[in-house]
């Protein structure tokens, strides 16, 4: 049976993962970094290869304050920065585990 | 320990799940028309508020040359046109109630 309109209301889970992961990089910039151990911006760079620097920046700079990515710094000279997950984005994993795994096997 | 540079190739499968689903509303369109019963056009504009009809267009026809939706247009006047999932569609539904099951324990 389908659900009247009035019955449907916009799911914010959805709306907020959407939100989160709506970024034309953001599932490939989670995987490289949490499963295959990619940290810095110049590999990303390199793996994700159509990007363009100021677009990388951006996505990490959104995923770090969505609470999935810790940015440190390590005061070097030249720069040294490196990306990790947070304590969010490794429980987000499972997830793209899951999804990738879906992927093997209907894409 | 980290890989090698040269160790890490593009995972296809992730790309081809971001270039699929990186969109900005895709997740909240399977989302409403696979597990809301929600199947027309207009219905789907009313529930993801903000989207443009430009943009629901484009997206809807991209998930459509993906194989996850199916249009059918039932030739009437006023039109009557209803999005469904695909098999490949129903079968991606796994991965978003994995997803929203994570979001709703942990966002």
């Amino acid at each position: 049976m389908r659900k009247s309109n009035a019955a449907i209301k916009r799911c914010k889970t959805m709306s907020t993962l959407q939100k989160i992961l709506g970024g034309k990089w953001k599932l490939e910039i989670l995987y490289y970094i949490g499963v295959e151990d990619v940290h810095r911006f110049g590999a990303l760079r390199r793996h994700l290869v159509e990007i363009t620097e100021s677009s990388l920046t951006k996505q990490l700079r959104e995923l770090e304050a969505d609470g999935f990515l810790h940015r440190h710094d390590f005061h070097e000279v030249p720069p040294h920065v490196e990306y990790t997950l947070t304590e969010l984005g490794e429980s987000f994993l499972s997830v793209l585990h899951y999804m990738k795994a879906w992927g093997e096997k209907n894409l």
